[in-house]
C-alpha cells in the first residue's frame, strides 16, 4: 500500500516554452517582432469557410470556429485568450447523449452493457481522433505545442493498420479528439442547443459508425475469455518500479507476450495481451497475417482525399 | 415435477427469503396462488398518476412509468420482463448533456475542471438518490430485493446529516439514483427525445441544484490541500489483505484518522480523511460541532411532506 496521490491529469502538450518550428516561422512571417502582447493571428475567413464546408454547418457566430480550433499553446508567448476547452466540455456532454440515443433507438432490446460499449466506442478518444484525421480537421488546429505534428503523423500511420478501431492498442494525441468534441460543442451552442443539428453533423463526420457487427474486443478481455474457454491460466506481470512500464503476460506460467509503453499502463497491457493472443493463435495454427485489407485501402483513399482538399 | 399449483407453492416457499415482506404480502393478496408463470402485477393507474404528478409530466405511453420503476428482482420467481435498465442508460446520457449545458450557460467563463465537478455533483449517485427520496419516488419502486428497504432507510437517516451532499461519505443504494435516471430517460423517450421536457422535469425535481457556492470538496482532496498549505506530510495506509478495507491516515507519521468500509475503498478513504480533518481542526481549535442546521430541518420537512403525499 502506498500514498493516495491526487489523480494525475492526462498529460497535455500545452505548456512547453518551445514553439513548433513551422509555427514559429509562420508566426514571424505574419507578425514579425512587433505583435503586441495578447495579439495572436485570427483565423482567415477562407479557413473558417473550409471548416464549415467539412462540417456541413454554417455558423451564425464565426468566432466559435476559431475558438473551437485554438489550443492553449497557441497564445504563447502572449497573454492567453479563449481556447477550445469549454466547447470541448460541452461537446463531450452532447455527444454522450446523442450516441446513447442512437444505440438505444437502433438496438431495441440490447441490454445496457453492450449499449454502453457501443456508445463508448463511437465517441472515445481514438474514434474521434480518427474522425479528425479522416476529415482533415487537424490541419486547422491552431497550436504551438512542440512535437504535436510529429505525434499526429505517427498516429495517422498507425491508425491505418486498424480499419475500424484498434481497441486499445493506439494512443492518439488528445488534441485530435478534443477538436471534434469542441466543434460539435460549438455547433450545439451556435444553434441555440439544437441537438438535431449537432447529431446531423456528427453522424456525417463519424460515418461509418461502429455497429454491433464491427465492435471489437479489447485484447485484455479477449485474452481472458480465450484462456477461460481453453482452461489456461493467465497472469499479467509488471514491475512497479520500472519507469518504462513493461508488461509481461504469462500463460500457464510461461511468457507469452510482452510490451513496453511508458505513457499509459492500459495501452501496455493491451499490447502485451495482443502479442500473447497472436502467439497463441500461431501456436494453434490459426495465425493470420495482418494485411492491408480492402477496407483499410478504402480508408487510406478517403484520407488522402480529405488531406488534398 | 408436480402440478402447476404445487410447483408454484414450492417456488413461493423458495422465494420467501428473497422477497421483501411487504411486497410478498401484497403479492399474495393480489394474486393468491393462481398467478401464471411469467405474470407479475401491473402498476395501478393510481400509482402511475401519482408518479406523473411528482414528475409534472403526463406520459403518452403509460407503460413507460411501470418500466422505469421496475427492478430486475421484481420478476422473481417468474420469467424476467422489461426492467428500468435501458431507460436508466438513456437517462444517464441525457442528464450528462443537460447538466453540461446548464453549467456551461450559468458560468460563462469557468474552466472545464470546475464545470466537470459541478456537473458530476448534480447527477452523481448521491444527488440523484437524494432526489428520489426527497420526492418520494422510492415508494413506487417495484422490486423483491432483500434488505433493500432497510438500506434505503439507513440512507435516508444518513443523508439528513448532510444538507447538500456528503461529498463521498455516503454510499446510497444504487437503485435510488437508477430510478431518477430511468424516469428522465422515459420522459426523453416518451417526448420523442425532447431535451427541454427532460430538463424541465429534472430541474424541478433536483431543485436546488448544487452551485459553485454550495459545491463541497471531497475530504481526501481537502486533506491533501490542507496538509500542503500547512506543510504536513500525509499518507493513506491500507492493508490489501484486510477484507474489512480499513484505511488509516497518517499525518507526519502519526495516526490521525481511520475508517472501515468493506464495500468501497473510496468511501473508506473519504471517511478516514474526514476523521483526520476533524481531528486536525480540533487540535487547531477550529473544531465546529455538527448540528442540524436550518437547511437540514427544511429538507426534513420537505421529506416528510413528500412521503405523506
Amino acid at each position: 500500500m502506498g500514498t493516495a496521490a491526487a489523480e494525475e491529469e492526462e498529460e497535455e502538450e500545452t505548456s512547453s516554452p518551445m514553439m513548433a518550428p513551422h509555427v514559429a516561422r509562420e508566426h514571424r512571417e505574419q507578425h514579425g517582432q512587433d505583435a503586441p502582447p495578447g495579439f495572436v493571428p485570427p483565423m482567415s475567413p477562407e479557413d473558417v469557410a473550409a471548416v464549415e464546408a467539412v462540417l456541413g454547418y454554417e455558423f451564425a457566430d464565426k468566432s466559435l470556429v476559431e475558438q473551437a480550433l485554438t489550443h492553449g499553446s497557441f497564445y504563447y508567448p502572449y497573454r492567453p485568450g479563449e481556447t477550445y476547452e469549454r466547447l470541448e466540455y460541452l461537446g463531450d456532454g452532447v455527444l454522450t447523449c446523442l450516441m446513447s440515443r442512437e444505440v438505444f433507438r437502433t438496438y431495441r432490446t440490447l441490454p445496457p452493457g453492450p449499449l454502453t460499449r457501443l456508445r463508448a466506442a463511437n465517441v472515445d478518444k481514438e474514434k474521434l481522433a480518427r474522425v479528425a484525421v479522416v476529415r482533415g480537421l487537424d490541419r486547422f488546429l491552431r497550436h504551438k505545442a512542440p512535437f504535436l505534428e510529429g505525434q499526429i503523423d505517427v498516429f495517422i500511420k498507425e491508425m491505418c493498420m486498424y480499419p475500424v478501431h484498434s481497441n486499445g492498442l493506439l494512443d492518439p494525441p488528445k488534441v485530435l479528439s478534443d477538436i471534434v468534441e469542441s466543434l460539435i460543442g460549438a455547433i450545439y451552442f451556435d444553434s441555440n442547443f439544437n441537438q438535431e443539428e449537432a447529431w446531423r453533423v456528427f453522424r456525417n463526420l463519424a460515418d461509418p459508425l461502429i455497429s454491433l457487427e464491427t465492435l471489437g474486443k479489447h485484447p485484455v478481455s479477449e485474452l481472458f475469455e480465450f484462456c477461460q474457454k481453453t482452461r489456461r491460466g493467465v497472469k499479467f506481470v509488471k514491475d512497479e518500479w520500472d519507469k518504462n512500464l513493461k508488461v509481461e503476460v504469462l500463460i500457464d506460467g510461461e511468457l507469452a507476450g510482452s510490451a513496453i509503453y511508458a505513457k499509459k499502463k492500459e495501452i501496455a497491457q493491451n499490447r502485451a495481451a495482443k502479442a500473447a493472443l497472436d502467439k497463441l493463435k500461431q501456436t494453434m495454427g490459426q495465425y493470420q497475417t495482418e494485411s492491408v485489407s480492402a477496407e483499410v485501402s478504402e480508408q487510406l483513399d478517403t484520407l488522402d482525399l480529405a488531406r488534398k482538399l
